[in-house]
């Protein structure tokens, strides 16, 4: 094996060093290119901020629709780049000429564009597949578009590749036969052939949504029909990670059904990039033979790596891709052999301008004995000519995968091939670029040992707890349990064994089922539960901070472990949705790890200055007694943080839930005792807003936090600050109100990212989160559009009970919430056009979304907070009435910014000021440590929950200073608590 | 010369060599100690925790009553020692039975005291003074006593040099001559010599008071007179550097009196590690050349040294002494020389245990051709003991220097000692303890060049302005030209040019004198200076933190320049002394300094967590209009630090001074004025409550800091957080509140220093201060001993006009608080006994300090703040007594406590809860960054000034959160602002 193996290698060597003496002649088209962009590229690739910016200004370009919104943007981008060649200064001299070189630059990027998409209407297509045949080269046809956001959207997608396919057939009838490409091993091959993303065929592709499944099945049924009648062949492209199980599990599900058991010729993409793929070509191949189906595998690296490793590290999820390029190519590598030794069901596809992994696929399959003809090497369309020319000329079949349709859509895809050209590994910036030596391009992958190492988390530092994966099927099927599980807990609570007051928990999607029922506190309660926390509070004060900070951490522990049951809990509870609810729950997680760490890092005291004769201290106590306050819209996680930072840095808590959501106070104080926090140092009032008074009104209540209305908390500050007789101390309220958030959609706006963010900032969770987008400001060109696409989409989304999560939207939290929802969109119908208005469910509290567009600043509708979904689209002249109209409000909670010019981001993070600005994001889901969370203006007083100063607001400092001389005798001694 | 020095150098060596072959026979006898604490003192060597526990509890033991006392301190000193020598073991074994070995360890201490002191009464004394007279050696008396701290302790430790010479002007006249010890080159020496610290002649030796010299030199002309008649010598010692000048000035001016041209003989003693000790020495021989008048100098190297090095770092003043020990021998050297080279009018007197200094000096006399009994060596008695015999059998003249008196009093002379035994750098140390070579011991000094530098301040970090040196003749006269000079100006200001209405600065001393006329705000004016600030806060906020600094920078600058005139004018102003004005314009100047600082450091965003798609950053905007509620107490640093703390975050300041203190307000403006603030960004508002009030109620102020009254302040957080008509935000309340300080004293506190800062802390700005002392708590067994020092003492100050720094306190700030001083004064006779009740001049605010003892701690006198110059003295049953009383109070500004038990200083740290807490020290005073100031409870709400939370109070914080990725392009980039 050992012999063969260098037998092999010796071969590999052999071909790639041909191949290479053929392809490095020439050099593929970009790198020949001397234009102006060809140029840029070139110096790009020694400069890392200009290939930012130039990567930046490719990708906003398309979007662009006047000269002089080009030529501001070149300017933006290319006047702060650092980039030292001379050559620049040239390019820096006339961009004061933006206007004049505006068309130029658009030609350059269209015609750098046209190099890898072709154009879908007229001629263009034709002739650029019939000169691939003449090379000889078969192809794949890929149908850029915008990405699909609504049922209409995908509706359209499907008819393009429905039609594409039919006029193809048309068009390949003509062509005459040629062996190289048309025959396989096993026969005759379909001419016509398209890659299909299933991403595309539906408005929301997300495993969570049994939908999903259904409606992507439905559609690629038609594909593979219609190919089957034509004869077509049809590929699913591979997207990312967390799309892969669910397009492999559609794949096989309908190639599965008795219709296609033969035909159409269909075929899927896997990245070897992925640690998972060994696992996935596997099973690949074991569920053909079972299907005894013929495939075709197209074997790739993988084109989404960085992404891949921004999305895991967002979300603390272990990272899917491998994070060493040569760790790849040798994945690539041992794939290709497993996807040869199943010839018998596979027919490989090798896509890659990788000469090493193409030598190695081609030395490989002669070896295992397949037939030249039995498998095919397929490359990009405009990428590493050389190459495929020198592949042909081999003997080989290769196809060219040809992205076809609109510069606008197409734009991430040229991106990505910018990125392959130029990336520091890229095989093709290698040979052309750097001129590696043969030797160093065709030597096999070394992977170095023991590399990928997962990062360990520890106590050391903290870490953001990472939400369930609901792209794996075991995660889904478990919280569907799950949620069985607690209601049917819940349900034996129904009979009250004592006939205390109790509070009942209400399914707001079903309000006739009570979740559970707990005790209610009464106003001597109260008082009493007031007086034990001042009598245990000395001693919990003298608690080191250790032994508070473990019992914290602890409890984070117990909630991790149970925080499956919790989130199920909260669907029920309040209506959020599984996302949602997990979300809140690892938020909660966050809150007492955070805090604990932060209070780590408080408890020392620090030595103020440094002197012979004296120490000086400067350290942080407890306040006293910490009324907490909470509202039921995060009712685990706002609780817990709140009542974390009192404990943590030492203070009693009285812990009041929201009246909506008493279970998760509940379950909190249960976790708490645990975690063995003392009787008297957390304390639960269940209760409403006349126990929330009383803690207020208190004279031996210290501190005060509070989330929740405006209204609640002006009248919290209020009497908080009047002095009360008995009252010793001023007290402090750590304030968290409302808010009236609004997005700008800039001219220059990621339509894509921008429609699917405002769906989820305006209306996850119904829009009851404080940090919800209630106001969409568009400027005259993008509005009618972005209306469209945001009406049709949201139009798409399903409303229902949450604990089903075909459920997009959930219910609002209760009657009198939908009866105030319900009447602010009778107000707004009044003060503006209502363009979208669903229909919702008769029983529990659910309204429709509801988008407003042509909506005045000044009007109730702009101006006051709902809470609930309902969208107001207001239209601004230009980018600075857009921030003036997005200032327009006595909130300043969270904000955000759709927009691609350097000059408005720079001027938004400025001038638009609010607590948490967003940029190209979705503008709620704070994230603790990463996003500190808190508003200005009325929204709040400015304290940021998960942020480094929150704590401080528990605590107060003090000073002590001490003599350390005696008579004379000045011993070196050093500041301590 | 060159040679000479070789010649005269292996003379040394010489000369050295054969004393340190006498010397090394025999240790000196601590060190030959095997008792208990000889042993201790040993293991000590080796063990620095070691030696300050022991050190410590050395230096308490004298004052420790009862057994149990002395068994608990045993206890608390030794067991939390990190000594690993076995030989502990065995004494923390019998630890336990504390009140068995308390009688052994304190007979123990007494036996080793008595090898330094002598016992003044008895025969003790004699018996000492034939055996040394044996040896033979000549003695100075140095009589032991308490600091002096009244008139009546000045007049007793008088009387006891008055007492003691005589005494033994009788014992003496029996003893048999001894020509080595009786005879010098110029005949006759007397056989009575005393040693006299001129601090002990007078209740407050303090060169500002011109009263000090004139007391002193009375006290000391006695004692002249005395000594003339009696034939005794007297020797007048130097103390720390402070009253060096004063010292000098004093010795010289008497003996410039007719009356003691010749008579008697007299000499000072000078400091060899002093760096002015060489310009001492040269003026002192031209003084007495100049005056005919020879003279005694008895050069010493110093025993201050850790003291002046740690009092000049508490002051940031330049460090008097050498830092290294080398440059003190050399230094010592040099002078040696040059009093031997005035032999025509100086006496030389060598103090020393250093064989290598002592051979020098004897060698230099020797090549100068001072004869042997020109001069002589001095040594401390029971010190050791070998050298002084090779000295001796050298043929020399040595004097002992003998303290002669009580332990208690005695116990800093012998803590001194053991310091000396212990050094690193002491000679005896080296000699016997570590066996160093005879090589090394007494090579000539080798001073390390460029060694001594300075530390260099720079903009780098923050450093305490240094108060005005007052010891300096100099700066006294500077000080006294300014207030003449600032008072011209302000009375060329005594016509108003306009028909405003005016405010009238008055000087508080004479209410007829007015300071200063200026404009008066109306109601009108501070709307309009509000609408002028909103008009301009985008603007400011817009400016760089960076530009922002450099004003406030700037304008420290210029204070700096102008602290004289500043200074002057608050002495006129607001009736502070001296010392106060200054030290309230230096705490300005830090506040400026300070806050700059801090916002450097606040200014630059920070990254959060660092993501590869993200960009994530927190950061600090200010909150809009700061309304400045300034008192008159620290009529320039509160106003400075509150307004420099607005504006350098970027907020608009509305300054409202005191009434009381107008000029003080012009002053700041017209200083930030000339650092360069533009107009809109600090308005000045002249005028009482109605001006304050406006403030706080208007809708457009967003922050208001405060400092002042706890009636107001409550006032103004009520109206601050009553939400208002058109407020958009919520407002935030800075606010400084008052205090009813308490100074605890345990029963083992060293009284001397107790005393002197109680007095400091209650009586300084005749207790018109927020950290004021008002209450002192007492144990049983020290409460008449104390009260009595304490009313003795404070009935020695002299009330008047503070311009004249005779007067240590001066009056109270108006007429209003004069009226309610009074009256409280009144209540307080009816609450409690009045031991003190100063008679104060009739013309201007003064009241005369009140002292009442036997006070209720629930009474009005222990509860309500009064603000002026009235102390209660409490009583408690023990120390857990002490601790509830001092605790049993709506405030918790300052506190602090005089004991040298570890537990009880420990327990005090824990549960004294003050904002401010000192230990063995005054509790005013705190010092920017050093000891940030504020108080708990109803004094304030916690933030503390000058320190490093201060300026988030002005601050609100931001996050941007940005997507960075564009299709799938994740460039590495950082958080930014």
């Amino acid at each position: 094996m050992a012999l063969a193996t260098d037998t092999i290698e010796s071969e590999v060597q052999r071909l790639g060093r041909k191949l290479y003496q053929q392809a490095a002649q020439n050099k593929p088209s970009l790198f020949e290119s001397r234009d102006l962009l060809g140029r840029m590229i070139d110096w790009s690739l020694d400069d890392e901020s200009l290939r930012v910016a130039l990567f930046r200004f490719v990708d906003v370009l398309p979007s662009l629709e006047s000269s002089s919104e080009i030529g501001r943007h070149l300017e933006e981008y290319f006047t702060r780049v650092d980039h030292a060649l001379s050559g620049l200064a040239i390019l820096a001299n006339v961009l004061h000429a933006g206007t004049v070189v505006a068309p130029l630059v658009k030609r350059n990027v269209i015609k750098l564009a046209r190099r890898f998409i072709a154009e879908e209407s007229g001629n263009h297509l034709p002739s650029v597949l019939s000169s691939l045949r003449k090379e000889p080269a078969a192809f794949t046809i890929d149908l850029v578009g915008e990405a699909t956001v609504s049922e209409a959207e995908a509706v359209v997608m499907q008819q393009r590749y429905l039609d594409i396919m039919r006029r193809l057939a048309g068009v390949s009838a003509k062509w005459p036969e040629c062996s190289q490409i048309d025959q396989s091993s096993s026969g005759k091959i379909p001419r016509v052939n398209v890659s299909v993303k299933l991403s595309s065929l539906c408005a929301r592709f997300d495993a969570l949504d049994p939908n999903t499944e259904a409606i992507v099945c439905r559609r690629l049924r038609e594909l593979f029909r219609r190919a089957a009648q034509l004869g077509a062949a049809v590929t699913v492209d591979m997207e990312q990670n967390d799309f892969r199980e669910l397009t492999l599990d559609i794949f096989r599900r309908v190639l599965e059904e008795e219709e296609f058991r033969v035909q159409p010729y269909a075929a899927i993409a896997l990245q070897a990039y992925l640690r998972d793929s060994e696992h996935d070509v596997t099973a690949l191949i074991r569920w053909a033979r079972a299907h005894q189906r013929r495939i075709g595998v197209r074997l790739i690296k993988g084109a989404y790596w960085d992404n891949e490793i921004a999305w895991a590290k967002q979300k603390d999820w272990p990272i899917p891709v491998f994070l060493e390029k040569a760790a790849t190519d040798a994945s690539y590598e041992r794939l290709s052999r497993l996807l040869l030794e199943a010839h018998d069901v596979i027919d490989p596809a090798f896509g890659s301008h990788n000469l090493r992994s193409l030598a190695h696929a081609i030395v490989a399959a002669k070896e295992i004995g397949v037939p030249i003809n039995g498998y095919e090497i397929q490359m990009l369309f405009g990428m590493a000519e050389p190459v495929r020319q020198a592949i042909i000329r081999n003997g080989q079949r290769v196809r060219v995968y040809l992205p076809v349709g609109e510069l606008l859509p197409g734009i991430s895809y040229l991106i990505r091939r910018l990125m392959e050209n130029t990336s520091n590994t890229s095989f093709l910036r290698q040979t052309y670029a750097e001129k590696k030596t043969v030797d160093a391009l065709i030597k096999p992958p070394a992977v170095a040992q023991g590399q990928q190492v997962e990062e360990k988390h520890d106590r050391q530092r903290f870490y953001n707890e990472a939400p369930i994966n609901f792209a794996k099927l075991a995660n889904r099927q478990r919280f569907a349990a799950t949620i069985e599980e607690v209601r049917g807990k819940g349900q034996k609570r129904r009979q009250p064994a004592r006939n205390d007051r109790w509070l009942e928990s209400v399914n707001p999607a079903d309000p006739n089922e009570i979740i559970a029922r707990v005790p209610a506190a009464t106003l001597a309660d109260t008082a009493k539960a007031i007086d034990n926390a001042a009598r245990f509070f000395p001693q919990w004060r003298a608690t080191p901070a250790a032994d508070r900070t473990e019992i914290i951490f602890k409890a984070a522990e117990i909630m991790r472990e149970r925080r499956w049951q919790l989130a199920a809990r909260e669907v029920l509870e309040v209506g959020k949705g599984w996302r949602e609810a997990d979300a809140d729950v690892c938020e909660a997680i966050d809150y007492l790890n955070y805090y604990a760490h932060q209070m780590l890092r408080l408890a020392d005291p620090r030595e103020t200055q440094q002197l012979p004769s004296e120490t000086n201290s400067y350290f942080y106590e407890p306040r006293g007694l910490a009324a907490i306050i909470a509202p039921w819209n995060f009712p685990l996680a706002i609780l817990t943080g709140m009542t974390a930072a009192a404990l943590v840095t030492g203070n009693c808590a009285l812990m009041k839930p929201a009246e909506q959501a008493p279970v998760m106070g509940e379950q909190l104080l249960e976790i708490l005792r645990t975690a063995g926090l003392p009787q008297g140092a957390c304390q639960l009032l269940q209760g409403g807003g006349e126990i929330g008074a009383a803690l207020v009104r208190s004279p031996k209540i210290h501190v005060i936090a509070f989330t929740g209305s405006r209204e609640v908390g002006l009248e919290i500050l209020r009497e908080s600050y009047t002095h009360r007789l008995g009252q010793t101390h001023v007290k402090r309220v750590v304030c968290e109100m409302g808010g009236k958030n609004a997005v700008i959609i800039d001219n220059d706006a990621d339509l894509d990212e921008a429609v699917v963010h405002v769906i989820d900032s305006a209306f996850s969770y119904q829009g009851q989160k404080c940090s919800a987008a209630s106001r969409v400001i568009l400027l005259p060109e993008l509005h009618d559009r972005f209306v469209q696409r945001l009406v049709d989409a949201v139009g798409s989304l399903k409303i229902g009970p949450p604990e089903d999560p075909r459920n997009a939207l959930g219910p609002v939290i209760d009657a009198d919430a939908h009866k105030r929802i319900c009447e602010y969109i009778q107000i707004a119908k009044q003060e503006a056009n209502c363009v979208l208005e669903m229909a919702a469910p008769e029983e529990g509290f659910f309204i429709g979304p509801a988008i407003f567009r042509d909506v005045d600043p000044q009007s109730r509708l702009a101006q006051e907070e709902i809470f609930g979904p309902v969208l107001a689209v207001l239209k601004a002249n230009d980018f600075d009435h857009a921030l003036a109209i997005a200032n327009n409000s006595q909130f300043a909670l969270t904000g955000g910014i759709f927009s691609r010019s350097p000059a408005h981001i720079e001027a938004t993070r400025r001038e638009f000021r609010v607590g948490n600005l967003y940029i190209n994001r979705g503008i709620t889901g704070a994230v603790i440590e990463r996003q500190p969370f808190g508003g200005l203006k009325l929204s709040g007083i400015g304290s940021k929950a998960g942020g480094p100063d929150y704590l401080l607001q528990f605590v107060e400092a003090r000073t002590v200073s001490e003599n350390t001389s005696r008579h004379g005798f000045v011993p070196v001694e050093r500041a301590k608590n």
